[in-house]
């Protein structure tokens, strides 16, 4: 931690916690635990088995707690869908999360299953040690931290709404709102049968509001609000090579390499500072005086970012890092082509295939970025073709060929902060915690939510509450516990939104 | 085969076979089941206990032919030694081959394994069938193959010279000259331990021309022999991206990708039509017009190449493929970044590495190629750690920051085509089979011989004899058994090189 953020977030701390925390961190040994039994259930989208008996897990959870619970069937994975009325609310407060995880590699992980999580005395990177007696413990230590796949992305969260009503059953402040929870099991798998859903169950999903549990705080731990998202279209780019791998000493500086071609094309994509030269790839994005003013109001601690990363420089798409969140990017996020290491061998490879993401913003739907991509794919002299794989007459009359899948299209969302429901919200964490909490316009993540916030008809804001250098998406995924216990906290004080 | 070749190849099969070859015929039942045995040896040269078992193997087989023979142990894998006197012999051939294979991927094979030849009535690739009774037939067809590793490359040539020694004693014609045979358990792994043999072995080594058994006959199948071959350097390019995978989301457009940035440090290293941008990559390289002459005779068939390996374009290095084969190539052999496919994550990935390999001409030796390399890595903004990883402390103080591993440097070796006994090698085949030798200049691949062939000081020229679609160092690598059964007459001929 820097100190320009340690200062921000010992402040944060000085604060008496709320009634709701205090509660939370008194009861630690049994809402650990909870969490640790849901860390426990491998909760991999395709793993079907399993993400049943996480949705079974969580509805007995939530029925505990006075829901009226129901397993909400799609042609995916089920929906857990609770409900929970409160005394005269004229208003209803929707909380999304997702029960499912990442797909893993185990291998990555520093333990033995991904799916056996495990308690370090801090961060791993800084040579944290295992603590055995996780889930059995009366006493857990802020700076503790629960490794295992979907720590913080997003069961966290889930475990932290069922210890806020527990909190406000015992302060006998109950929710102001009659509360609804929608907990998605396929959103890392981009949340195919969330919209569908809306159709067969639209009003039981009816609400004002919707909070959105997923993803990081920021590092001071002041609450944060989030009201708008990137979205994604991930991208499978194969360029080919000779029809099967041809020996480098026979055939090298003859037969074209599609590893140095891919890594041509590539590079036609951005320039040396990041930015994306596919042209209109940054059309119709402006930012209001309002806009920039709140992008410059995020108390980044950009030096110590750099620091934690260990990077030499960043790229230069926005003046700052909030800035370059509002704008879509082209992130590779995987290369391959036949073996580095041990494996290699010395072949001009059959084919080389980028795996790339390209984010969002309200500005770049999805579908006007792929065209733009593709054409500059042809504009680098290739013939393009889409979901199969080319002909040999094709490769054979064409210069280049290139072989483009795209998949996971999510478009953006923004919510407007002047929105009356959402300005209510902001106040309700500002009058529990005595400070303005942080917004976000837009985040960088996705959540792939954007068009079921259009279909619903009603606001949606994100409530970030995760530990930043939580390892999202990678190995070693794993949740602060005093990021958890102040968590339970922040999702109590949004439930007591003005009516 | 293209009409053209497929002229000059029926042109060449219709002359009357060497003798040699008509014994390899008649007894090919015999000749097959001994090449499958040394198939079904596991031959990779990391498989120390396999390889030896294959050493002993080979050397049974020398014996029994009369051969003197001898394991000679180095600090690596044993080389299989074997001499035979020839009367009044004045010089002596040493026939160099290997025995290991290059290392194996099962996955990609279809076949069992490997290590478990299989027989099709054709190329795979053209829907060749598997045929049952390999081994234990006693006719096979031309166009039939046997799919197992080190078919081609290089055990077929060693099984070629037993068969061809057999087919001399039953035509009582003898070798002419003394007869060494060296045989090489680490050609693959880059023969680290055959300069070393020297100072053990100098004198058993001693020679009047070594013959190198390796590599693919001209696809006309007439005699070819080979003056040189291009020298190898492997290097292994590691960028580095942040400390630890990152959220896509949350940082893409911000931190930088190692992906993009090895990319475009490749992207930097060629143009657009495969010719290599790194300064001085070519100096020194010029063709007399002899050399013109010699590179133009070689009938290759480009077109047909182009056809085989339905590529649109080829790489513009030399005017053809042989003269593209004179300079230095800079291949892209491997790409790796995280995860491609379904086990993508969207993270900004921690590295991306890029495995190349350099084929060396005699007029670039491999540390002056590195030394090229280096500086041009660095004229691209990068600071270079080498055989190290960077400390972060060096990530953080240079923009950009990369590691840049070589090994398995072996420079090129060219004779002169005028040495009296090489000569008397041109001579020996173009009596043998009433036309004239394809005499290629510098061969595409390496043998790692040049600095043997320095050390033992007299000159060395390649005889292939394998089809050149073996796939060969890839998966289902193959002989075509028309080839093998060739081989043994144009191995006989060689033998036969005038006193």
């Amino acid at each position: 931690m820097s100190p320009f953020f340690l200062s921000l977030m010992l402040s944060a701390a000085a604060a008496p916690p709320h009634p709701a925390e205090a509660y939370a961190r008194a009861h630690q040994g049994q809402i650990v635990r909870e969490l640790v039994e849901a860390l426990s259930i491998p909760d991999v989208a395709a793993d079907r088995p399993n993400i049943r008996r996480k949705a079974e897990f969580l509805r007995g959870r939530f029925a505990a707690r006075g829901f009226e619970v129901e397993i909400l069937e799609t042609a995916g994975n089920p929906l857990v869908f609770a409900r929970m009325g409160a005394a005269d609310a004229s208003r209803t407060l929707l909380l999304y999360a997702h029960y499912d995880g990442q797909p893993v590699d185990p291998s990555g992980w520093k333990q033995e299953s991904p799916f056996k999580p495990i308690l370090r005395n801090g961060k791993m990177d800084d040579g944290a040690q295992e603590i055995s007696g996780l889930g059995a413990l009366d006493r857990y230590e802020d700076d503790w931290r629960i490794y295992g796949r979907s720590a913080s992305d997003d069961t966290s969260p889930i475990i932290a709404i069922l210890a806020a009503i527990d909190a406000m059953k015992a302060t006998k402040t109950m929710p102001t709102w009659n509360i609804k929870v929608i907990l998605d099991g396929e959103e890392e798998a981009g949340s195919p049968s969330l919209v569908p859903a809306i159709s067969l169950y639209r009003d039981k999903l009816a609400a004002d509001l919707m909070l959105i549990l997923d993803g990081p705080i920021h590092p001071t731990l002041r609450p944060t609000l989030v009201f708008g998202a990137r979205g994604i279209v991930t991208a499978a780019i194969t360029v080919y090579g000779p029809k099967m791998g041809l020996h480098s000493g026979h055939y090298g500086n003859w037969v074209p390499n599609p590893g140095m071609r891919l890594a041509q094309l590539l590079a036609s994509m951005k320039d040396e500072d990041g930015r994306v030269k596919v042209a209109g790839y940054y059309d119709g994005i402006t930012f209001s005086e309002e806009d920039r003013k709140a992008l410059a109001s995020v108390p980044d601690d950009e030096a110590a970012l750099i620091q934690l990363f260990s990077i030499g420089s960043v790229d230069k798409v926005g003046a700052s890092l909030q800035e370059a969140l509002q704008y879509p990017s082209l992130n590779v996020r995987g290369l391959s082509s036949s073996y580095v290491g041990a494996l290699a061998r010395t072949i001009i490879p059959d084919s080389a295939t980028a795996a790339i993401d390209l984010r969002l913003v309200k500005e770049s739907a999805a579908r006007d970025i792929e065209a733009k991509l593709l054409k500059h794919i042809e504009s680098q002299g290739y013939f393009v073709v889409q979901e199969r794989d080319a002909t040999e007459a094709e490769r054979l009359s064409h210069r280049r060929t290139v072989r483009v899948d795209f998949s996971g299209e999510t478009n953006a969302y923004r919510t407007d902060p002047g929105d009356p429901n959402a300005v209510k919200l902001t106040r309700a964490l500002r009058n529990a915690f005595g400070v303005d909490p942080i917004r976000i316009r837009t985040s960088g993540g996705t959540v792939p939510i954007a068009p079921f916030i259009d279909a619903l008809g009603f606001p949606a804001v994100s409530v970030p509450t995760v530990n930043f250098d939580n390892n999202q998406h990678g190995e070693n995924e794993n949740v602060r516990l005093g990021h958890f216990f102040r968590s339970v906290g922040i999702i109590a004080a949004a439930m007591q939104i003005e009516n």
